[in-house]
């Protein structure tokens, strides 16, 4: 019975980390649909979008089943409400690079960005698919080494967001309120998909370890 | 055993609507602050955050111990599963109050809002405010008569945020960049907040009927 349990959470724990890579293939692909006012793969992206959300149903349904079947009790319950948890943030975030996507589609034939911000958002990009990457691999191999990647990534994330603001707020912005706008939501769409690979990467880390990574704990 | 689960249950609402009221009381206090430039105001929306965070912590402790202690199955599970869903959302609400309030203390003496944008705001806040005490109620009593509520002034809440991007985008704006960006964030974190309220509200109706409030099925 035990044994069933686990392989059926670790079946559970790889429907998300494809959940999660299908996340982060979106992102790439709205990355560079907005760097190349690139119309055919924004609406790829949006196309996809339901793919993602069937996958997270299943997930969801997976999770229910198990609670159902199995009744696990302490940490092998955690592992489960834990993973309805994770299942809503790798949802979000495939919704995320479908809003970068649609701001890509609304201002096409045009160019979202101005010249100066492309060199952020390919970078915040990169960043993007490095998180949810290193989250995918957190929930295939529950392996707590990667919470230092994670840690790094996100605070390049924050810098990056930060220096955008800078930019926008404090210098010259030449670009006009559209643009501006525009940078000022797709910021925000990028540090927020940032922020729930990095949600996700820390609850199975706690599972693995009983330590959030970058807390006191034993294993952080 | 079925009655313990259901006070229980019922008990674990309650908290998830206590922590709604307390979501929609931040969001008032986060919009008066921001028509006001009320610093004081913003640093108390600030401060309480900590409260709704211990008790999203507790309810999904009370979540967990349901799950542990009484192993739901079908209808019984199904509604603790949504609760631990219900439980983010409320805290993100949470969450996007404080945000308005950081922005507020960010510009503190300034003003944030151009004149012109204080409408907005205050009927923005309005609804929020209402749509997060129609998700409470829905808790409470889970009520589906209020799904038309909820549907309306969500729809509100999108014309408003429409309005208000075309005021930013078409028409002409002459408050600079730097308004532009916090006025763009501000709506966007009023949308997300009726964008949870509503998203409790329909998970709570769908345990109640077995269909989503305007959607075809029988109770909608």
């Amino acid at each position: 019975m035990r044994t069933a349990f686990h392989e059926q959470l670790d079946a559970l724990n790889e429907q998300l980390a494809d959940m999660c890579g299908r996340a982060g293939w979106s992102m790439q692909n709205a990355t560079q649909a907005l760097l190349h006012a690139d119309l055919a793969l924004a609406e790829q992206v949006i196309d996809e979008q339901g793919g993602l959300a069937e996958m997270s149903a299943a997930a969801e349904d997976a999770a229910f089943v198990l609670l159902a079947l199995q009744a696990p009790v302490a940490g092998d319950l955690r592992a489960v409400v834990s993973a309805i948890r994770v299942c809503a943030d790798v949802e979000r975030m495939g919704g995320l690079a479908v809003h970068v996507a649609k701001i890509v589609r609304r201002r096409h034939p045009e160019r979202v960005l101005p010249e100066g911000a492309n060199g952020y958002f390919a970078e915040m990009g990169r960043v993007a698919v490095e998180l949810s990457n290193a989250a995918e691999e957190v929930l295939r191999t529950g392996d707590p080494d990667k919470a230092r990647l994670l840690n790094d990534e996100d605070d390049t994330m924050d810098d990056l967001h930060r220096q955008l603001f800078t930019e926008l707020m404090d210098r010259e912005w030449d670009h006009g309120v559209a643009a501006a706008v525009d940078v000022t939501l797709l910021g925000r769409f990028y540090e927020r998909f940032a922020d729930h690979a990095v949600e996700i990467a820390r609850r199975v880390i706690f599972q693995a370890t009983g330590a959030f990574p970058g807390g006191s704990g034993p294993a952080a």
